[in-house]
C-alpha cells in the first residue's frame, strides 16, 4: 500500500467543496483518518452516513496524533472564528489551507494568527464548483483535470507548500503558484465581475418583467446558459464581495465605461463601429477556448 | 414511404443555421428536392459534395414545379435584395419563410413585398445555434427538442402558417406563436441584451490586459461558459442591434440603472442589501431551470 500522504486530514465546512474534497481524498487514499467538522449536526450525520468521513470532529476534543492537513472550506467570514477555536489543539504537525475564492486579505490575517503559535497557513484556491450547495451536491471528480492556485508569502514555510501542493495533486489538479494580491486582481476580472453583472442582468430582468410580464419563460439555453452562476449561493458571493470590493470595483467602473459606450454607439446607430468592437471581442475569446 | 411535405426546399445562405435545415430535412424526408443558394460558390459546391442539396440553385432558372418552402436563412441585411430577385420566379405555390433573429420589421416589410405578388411568407425564429458559423458546422440535431417561433399576423394566410409549422415539426421542434412586435421585446431582452453585455465584459477585460497584463489565461470555466456568446457571428450581430435597436435601448438602460446601482451598494459596503440582492436573482434564475 502507498503510503498516506498525511495522518489525518480535517475538513472544516462540508457543503459542496468540502464533500468533494472529502471524496476526492477518499478516492486518492491521501490520509488516514478523514475527519470532518460543520456547524449543522446533519450534515455531520449525512458526512459519516455518506462515508465521506470516518469521524465527526470537535474542537472540545484532542486532534488525533500525526501529521495533520486541515483544510477550511467554509464561507470565508467564519474562517478567523474557526481558528481561533481549533488554535489551542494544534501542534506543529499541522498545516492549515483553505479554498476561499479571495486570497489578498485571508493569507494575510490566517499567516499571522497561525503563525503566531508558529503553525503554517497556505493560501489556496481550486478553480472548480458548481452553482449547488451541499454535502449532497458532492461529486468526487469535482477537482480532476482543476486548476488550484496556491498564494505563498515569504513567511510561508516551504515544506507545508509542498505539502499542500502534493495533496492537490493527489486528487488531480493542475496546482500553480501566484502572489495572492496578483490573484485578487486576476479573480475580480475573470469570476467576480461576470458575477456581479449576471445578478445585475438577472434582477433587471426580474424587474423587467414585474413591468412587462412573461419574458423570461421564452429563455433558451443562451440566457439559462448566460446567468446559471446567477444560481450560486449569495453568502458566498456576499464575502467575496466584501473582501475584494476594491479590486472589483475597479473592474466594475471598467465595465461599466465600455458598456456605457455600446449604449451611446447604439443611440448612435454607429454600426460599423459596434462591428469592430464585436470582431475584436470574439477575437479575444477565441483566444480562450 | 411517405409523402413529401413539399416538392421543392429551397434554403438560401447556407452557414450553420441554412445547412443544419437541410440536414435535418434531408433526415425528415420532408422535401423531394432540395435546392439551395448561397453567393459564396465555394459553400455551393461543399453543400453538393456533402449531399446537403441535390442541386444548386440560380435565379436566373426558374423552380421546379410544385409546391415550394424558401427559407430564408442569410444575415438579415439580405433579405429584402434576395426576394427581390426571386420574385419574377416565385408561384402562388412557393410560400416564404425566415429564420431570423428579429421580427417586427422583417415580417412587415416581407409580407407586403411579397403579399404585392400574392406569395405568403411567414416569420418565423427557430432558438438554436452555436456560436460557430459555417455549413461545415452544421448538425443534423441542432433542432431536435428546440423551440420555434412563428409570427404570424393578420395578413399570413392560414394554409401557409400551417405549412411552416409542419415543416418545423418534421425537423422535431415544438413550434409556438407569437406577435413580432413582442418577439422583439422578449428577444431584446433575455438574448440581445445579454449579447450586448457580454461583448462589452469581453472588451472590458480585453482593454484591462492592455494595462495590467495577463488576466484571462487564468480564467476558467466560469468565465469562458459566460463569453462564449461573444465568439457569434459580428454581422449577424450588427443587424440584429441594428433591427432591434429601440427595444434594445429599453432593456439597456434598465440593466444599467441595476448595474450602476450594485455599484453604488459595493461603494457603501451594503452587503446586507447586496446579499438580498442576489437571492432575489438566484430565486428567479432556479425557476428557469
Amino acid at each position: 500500500m502507498r503510503p498516506h500522504l498525511v495522518d489525518n486530514l480535517l475538513v472544516v465546512g462540508m457543503g459542496l467543496m468540502g464533500g468533494s474534497i472529502l471524496k476526492a481524498a477518499r478516492e486518492a487514499g491521501v490520509a488516514k483518518m478523514r475527519l470532518g467538522l460543520d456547524k449543522d449536526p446533519e450534515t455531520m450525520r449525512k458526512s459519516l452516513a455518506m462515508g465521506l468521513i470516518q469521524e465527526g470532529f470537535t474542537p472540545a476534543e484532542p486532534l488525533p496524533p500525526g501529521k495533520t492537513l486541515i483544510i477550511l472550506a467554509t464561507h470565508l467570514d467564519s474562517f478567523r472564528e474557526i481558528v481561533e477555536e481549533l488554535l489551542p489543539l494544534l501542534t506543529r504537525d499541522t498545516v492549515v489551507t483553505d479554498v476561499g475564492s479571495v486570497k489578498g486579505p485571508v493569507v494575510e490575517e490566517l499567516t499571522s494568527l497561525l503563525g503566531d503559535r508558529g503553525i503554517p497557513f497556505v493560501g489556496g484556491h481550486p478553480i472548480a464548483g458548481t452553482e449547488k450547495s451541499g454535502v449532497e451536491h458532492s461529486l468526487k471528480d469535482l477537482f480532476v483535470g482543476a486548476r488550484v492556485i496556491l498564494t505563498p508569502i515569504q513567511e510561508t514555510p516551504r515544506r507545508a507548500l509542498e505539502l499542500v501542493h502534493s495533496f492537490w495533486e493527489a486528487l488531480g489538479t493542475r496546482v500553480e503558484e501566484m502572489d495572492p494580491h496578483y490573484h485578487d486582481t486576476v479573480f475580480a476580472a475573470i469570476s467576480h465581475l461576470p458575477h456581479a453583472v449576471t445578478y445585475a442582468l438577472v434582477k433587471a430582468m426580474g424587474d423587467a418583467e414585474k413591468d412587462l410580464g412573461d419574458l423570461l419563460r421564452y429563455s433558451g439555453g443562451g440566457f439559462r446558459d448566460f446567468t446559471r452562476i446567477a444560481a450560486s449561493n449569495p453568502h458566498m458571493w456576499r464575502e467575496i464581495f466584501r473582501l475584494n470590493r476594491d479590486q472589483i470595483l475597479i473592474f466594475m467602473r471598467r465595465f461599466h465605461a465600455t458598456s456605457k459606450e455600446i449604449e451611446r454607439l447604439l443611440e448612435k446607430e454607429a454600426w460599423d463601429t459596434l462591428e469592430a468592437i464585436m470582431e475584436e471581442a470574439r477575437w479575444l475569446r477565441r483566444g480562450l477556448d
